[in-house]
């Protein structure tokens, strides 16, 4: 569960570099608070529904977009780690 | 934001309904308390995304399937609204 926060975070910020926005200008978009959005981005927070569409309509997006980058991103992350797991075998 | 959590809830009876399985069925799946499942349901409550994960994998579909549904479902009630409005002006 930890790491399904983690891998939004990292979605997030992602999506928000992609724009080229700092994470001040995602956080007044989305209406959230600055420090709130940096806790989010490295997984330290549990965002909730509400939260998630908050960020998602602030970047543009569905929700379920926005989840789809993520069980993407986190498809490559296990992927990568089972890499890693092999090399190390 | 209110209407996302009954929203969601709305999906969440309909997929279980769908299954045929009751409420307490579901939670004992998702691992939730049933009468949180009963508050979700209702859009009493606003579920985080880690609760989001574990109703979505108790039904069998991933986070962002779940929230499609749940998207669908309140574009038909926006549209029904709409409708609503027009047929009382």
């Amino acid at each position: 569960m930890e790491k399904l926060c983690s891998s939004f975070g990292l979605t997030v910020r992602q999506l928000r570099e992609a724009r080229g926005w700092s994470q001040e200008a995602l956080a007044e978009k989305a209406h959230l608070n600055r420090s709130y959005v940096g806790d989010v981005e490295r997984g330290n927070a549990v965002p909730s529904l509400v939260t998630l569409e908050k960020i998602a309509l602030a970047l543009g997006l569905k929700i379920s977009d926005l989840l789809v980058h993520c069980e993407k991103l986190r498809g490559h992350q296990i992927v990568y780690n089972l890499n890693l797991a092999a090399i190390a075998c």
